[in-house]
């Protein structure tokens, strides 16, 4: 399932590298000597998750199918446009922001917000796309990684 | 939109009085006078609800891409078979119950589980029918349809 | 109910003009002619919210306890320095932040990690002030007000 | 901080094997042949989590302020006589639920609603304990493991 969700998400125009370069971007602040290769593996543990490998097929198959205008209306519309009252990309990436705890949430707002990289270039609409969920899930793999980069700098005791 | 989103409930089988008796079924033991007119109009009122729109919308396309065999694989198998690892449709139909408040959680979680009534009724997987979104989204509008009747029977006192 | 969050909140810095005047920073951008007025309106309806409400009183107590030193340890050492590893404080504003749907979980995070305006005063930590929970519960309701009027502003054809 | 936790569950009087039986007890039904070794090694890794170990010290913390009248009113008498329109506990415990996925939501609810065993026992509020938070708490941990051990069950295929 790992070699279909990182097919699907190349097909559609995104690779774990670009993610990674979002992750790097916004943590670089924060721990100044952070290598991409750091992020690379933070990216790939995320989409290695069931969690997230679910949404990523769900959400992307709304977007393709919106594409095709394959949707019922009113909800083609709707997708079609990336209407900004439609929450379920929010929600479906949520399911992902959470999977290394509620910290993700905030990163998931600001990279959903300010479209960095890759992000941006989703949510450009050119040619006919339509990447309505895809662009919450790549902001919600980034800041996924991040928490977990996070983590994984302070080691717990657990004794 | 309403009338978009009520027909489709009916299409797939599903009235606005069925979701209310579900909702007078696990409220009826703390509410005794409580009536399944109140009952519907609770369930009225969550239908309404933007959010919770889009979600029915968005969750019911795809079960029936899921019935047209119309989705991409590997989700067009998850989504048949109702895998019970898939959480996206629970992630969905967080988005509905959250709408009265987090108490909303708890008779989701038991309705899920319980599955009384038309929820039963969607989970019979007959004839073909693929409801692996629907039985979710029926169960977050009673729980809220639930959540907003226990806090419009304690007046807030705005002052 | 009402008074008693309000007079919390003023107790600990924050008035309902000043979160006002963050709802106006980040939508101003979308409606020109949004007014301050629209935006206090927006946000006094969320705070008049009893989940809202709950969640103000939660997270308040919380901070308060962090200032007397009234926490059992590690719980006090953890909120005393708003530890960026915990996240209660950001699910606690969760639940204010859905109130008017997920689109409010964008504006959530993009203030949370910005803190513009009284959210970014909140956070200086001046004076032993401990608002570990404040400055999230308060983009929170900023970000729920913002969805507020997003959705306002689009009147639903409910027929 | 694993120990800070567990001691503290014990002084409140839960352990972890008390909350592998409620796993076992859930999960017997799909699982004929597992055994309560395994679900206390579900319950083991979910509390070695940084995100449920926060939730819980949080949570717990309120508890017992609410036993020691300590809490600022109007929350003190909310939290005491555990107020079912007051969802605080149920949004912190879902940062817990979370944590392995979004299917863990079903059996949270539903564990919250059924009350078996240790959770039936907390909330009995005997001699003047209070257990807002706690029950919620328990419930969210054995779901968590529950969801846990049925990902375990089915190996990913990773590559």
């Amino acid at each position: 399932m790992y070699k279909a969700v990182t097919n699907l998400l190349a097909e559609r125009g995104v690779t774990l590298p670009q993610i990674a370069e979002v992750v790097l971007e916004i943590q670089k602040g924060y721990y100044p000597e952070l290598t991409i290769e750091e992020c690379l593996a933070g990216v790939d543990a995320v989409v290695r998750k069931r969690e997230v490998q679910h949404a990523i097929l769900t959400g992307v198959a709304l977007d393709v199918a919106a594409e095709k205008k394959q949707l019922p209306e009113p909800l083609q519309s709707i997708v079609a446009s990336d209407d900004f009252l439609f929450g379920v990309d929010e929600i479906v990436a949520l399911s992902i922001t959470n999977v290394y705890g509620s910290i993700g949430l905030t990163n998931f707002g600001y990279l959903d917000k300010t479209k960095p990289l890759i992000i941006g270039k989703l949510n450009d609409h050119k040619g006919g796309a339509c990447h309505t969920f895809l662009d919450d899930l790549v902001a919600a793999v980034a800041a996924a990684a991040a928490s977990k980069i996070a983590h994984s700098r302070r080691p717990m005791d657990n004794d």
